[in-house]
Order: C-alpha cells, then sequence, then structure tokens
C-alpha cells in the first residue's frame, strides 16, 4: 500500500494487459494487492467494478475503478506523477507518437499474434498472420529507431509507454512461436527489437512478472480449447 | 495560422473523426488550413503522413504529422493547455473516465451505428444492430449523469472529451435513422442525452462543424454503394 491509499489490482499472472498495469505500478514503486481472478470465473468484484466489459485488469484505487490496460497506465502515470521515471514522455508530440504505437500495437499487431496462438493447426492462415505478425515487427523496428534515439528503451533510458504497451506481450510471442512453429523473432529482420527485448525483459520493473514461456504454452492451450468447444457448441 | 506556427489538417467534411479534431481546434480558437481529401483518393500527402493507416485525420503541426483522431484532441489539449477549456478533465480519475468512454465509444458502440449505415437493406441484422446502438446510448446516458454532475456537457460547463469523442457521430446517427428507417434517438430512453446533444450541436465550437443529415445521406450512400461493389468484385 501506499500510505493511506487502498490500492487492488484484479488480474491474471497470465494476461498481457494485467502484466502492464503491474510494470507501470513497479516502475512508481507503489504497493497493491493482486487479486488473481480464475481463467472462466469472474469475481463479484470483477463484475461490480468492470460492467461495460466484466474484465481484467482493473486498479481499484481508494474503491474507485479504472479500467482497460493503457488508460490504467496512464492513471498510474498520472497520479504517481513524481514517483518514477515518467511513463509517457514530456514533449506533447512525443506523447502523441507513443499514444499512436500503443493503439497500433493493440487494434492491429496483437490481433494477429492472437490468431497464431489459438489456431487450430498450423494452416494456411497460420502462415499469413505469422507473416503479417513480423511485419508489424519490423514496423516497430523503425518505431524503435526514431523513438529510442540510440537509447536503450522506446522510453529512452527508462521503460516508457510503447515499452509496456509491446513488452508485455514478449512471452506470448515466444509462445506463439512454439504452439504453430513458425518464426517471429529474427534477428536477421529486427535486430534492434531483439536488443531491446532482452533490456526490457531483465529491467527491474519487469523482470519479476515475465511468465515462463512453458506456462504460458500451458495457458494458451486451455484458452484454445475453450474457444474451440464453445465454438462447436 | 497560430502565430508562427504551420497548422495543416487532412480530412473531409462527412468524418466524424477529423469533426472530432476541428472541434478541438475551434476549442482552442487555433487556426488551421484545412485539406479536404476527396472520397476514394488519397493525396500525395496523406500518404507520406500517415503511412501507417494512410487515413484522416491527419494534423501536421510545423511538418510534424500526428494521426488517429482522439489522439490528435489530447495533442491539441497540451499543446495549447492555456489556450482555452481543458478538453480532458484536471483530475486523473476523471481523465481515465473520459479515456474510458472515449474508446468505448469507438470500439464498441460506433462499429454498430456503422453497420446500420452500410447495411443492404433494413434486414433482421440491422434491426438487432439498432437495439444495440439504443443500448450503447442507454449505458452512455447513465455516463452522462455521472461526469457531467449535473452541468450541461459530460466535461461540465464546457464542451470536453467525451463530448466530442459521441457528439461527432450525432449528424451519422440521424443520417442512420433515415437511411435504415430505424428510430435511435428516443426522449423516453435517453432524455439526458437528448437534451445534452442539443447543446452540443449549438456549440460555438461545434456548430458550423456539424453537416447537414441530407449530405451525409447522400454521402453515406455512396459509401455503401462502393462497399457493395468493392465486396461483389
Amino acid at each position: 500500500m501506499a500510505g493511506d491509499q487502498e490500492l487492488k489490482l484484479l488480474g491474471s499472472w497470465a494476461s498481457p494487459f494485467v502484466i502492464r498495469a503491474r510494470i507501470a505500478l513497479n516502475l512508481k514503486g507503489v504497493g497493491y494487492e493482486f487479486l488473481e481472478e480464475g481463467l472462466g470465473t469472474k469475481s463479484e468484484l470483477l463484475l461490480k467494478s468492470n460492467p461495460v466489459y466484466k474484465q481484467i485488469p482493473v486498479l481499484i484505487h481508494n474503491g474507485k475503478p479504472i479500467c482497460e490496460s493503457m488508460i490504467i497506465v496512464q492513471y498510474i502515470d498520472e497520479v504517481w506523477a513524481a514517483a518514477g521515471p515518467s511513463i509517457l514522455p514530456s514533449d506533447p508530440y512525443d506523447r502523441a507518437i507513443a499514444r499512436f504505437w500503443a493503439v497500433y500495437i493493440d487494434d492491429k499487431w496483437f490481433p494477429l499474434l492472437w490468431k497464431i496462438i489459438i489456431a487450430k493447426a498450423d494452416d494456411e492462415e497460420t502462415a499469413e498472420a505469422a507473416e503479417q505478425v513480423i511485419a508489424g515487427l519490423q514496423l516497430l523496428e523503425e518505431a524503435f529507431e526514431k523513438c529510442s534515439k540510440g537509447k536503450d528503451f522506446f522510453g529512452g533510458k527508462s521503460v516508457g509507454c510503447i515499452d509496456i504497451a509491446l513488452g508485455c506481450y514478449f512471452g506470448w510471442v515466444k509462445a506463439a512461436e512454439k504452439m504453430a512453429g513458425v518464426k517471429l523473432l529474427d534477428k536477421e529482420k529486427i535486430p534492434l527489437l531483439m536488443g531491446w527485448a532482452e533490456r526490457f525483459c531483465s529491467a527491474d520493473a519487469v523482470k519479476e512478472l515475465m511468465p515462463e514461456v512453458d506456462k504460458l504454452i500451458e495457458h494458451g492451450k486451455m484458452v484454445r480449447a475453450r474457444l474451440n468447444a464453445a465454438a462447436t457448441n
């Protein structure tokens, strides 16, 4: 807890969206109570706190719920502005660019990765999605060059908004590679991003949060089975 | 132009997303050059300025492009922070709530409205989409009650983030009603929102920008014909 503040995070260890909120809280050095939601179950507190989406993560700060991972990240950055490095850049143009890539990652890039994870077999559609995931990473490689300006992270010297938005998926990218037998992370194609990923995963605010790939694969298979069962019912 | 600043907006009169940027610029009293992109054509400047999405609106500020309507709105709010009313609330929690509804409106609500606009006939699917559009408006009616705290707008005394995010669609809601022969705006179901819409459309920063419904219908029919032609080719 941060002083007299009550801070709860409803989440799951495997959710990349939950990992975002946790990295942001770690960056600011803010303590919180983590309440794990089981796969396929939703607590009363979750249903009450996020009635529109009924989804994790939800950050509950002094009884007030905040939903949607990147909105939570910005909230944490604004409430604990002085407590750690800025997650959003200070310059309005750089902020706009950070928001642009965060939206791109979620709206355009991640759905393709997800397609690979929940695919029934290594079919043509998976191969096509894999190509698009790689093309997206190459776009982000260019973005990294521009945003990092030769420093370690998209955010410069420390982990920032785009780092969190993309980095949270890193374990799932590795899991997708193994689950579908495709190569997504290629040093020849995305040399800067491969170096960045290594630095990101070993950053203090991040390292304890990155799930083991084998556990993610196991979890991914369960999710896939549930989705397939729902589709055939 | 604002002093020695060069400000261009690439857009189209009918696009709700472009209207957002224009309302924000009006609120801040910032002059700009408006460059109209024709339906189905994309200028070289647009392709160069938004290579990822190739979509309007793009705001070009001293040669630097900013893409995605709500990111542009936040950029304008941050760059011209002192020039007019704040578009985002000052309190971090209120900001998170404003961002939450803006995302909801675009990701969940608008796609349903769009389904009605581009529907081929007033079929069962359209009726279902209309019901969901109304349910979404009822959710936003509740949000209005909480956010406005008895004042005129979601943003309180003046037009703010949610007002812009939702209000830009108002003409299209009326167009959808006429195009599909459905009733979406019902004083019995959304009394507060109906009052809000009237105030929003006659606000100084907004009134000159709201397109005539008949012109939108004509435009909507052209878009629909293009989409149907593309689908059958």
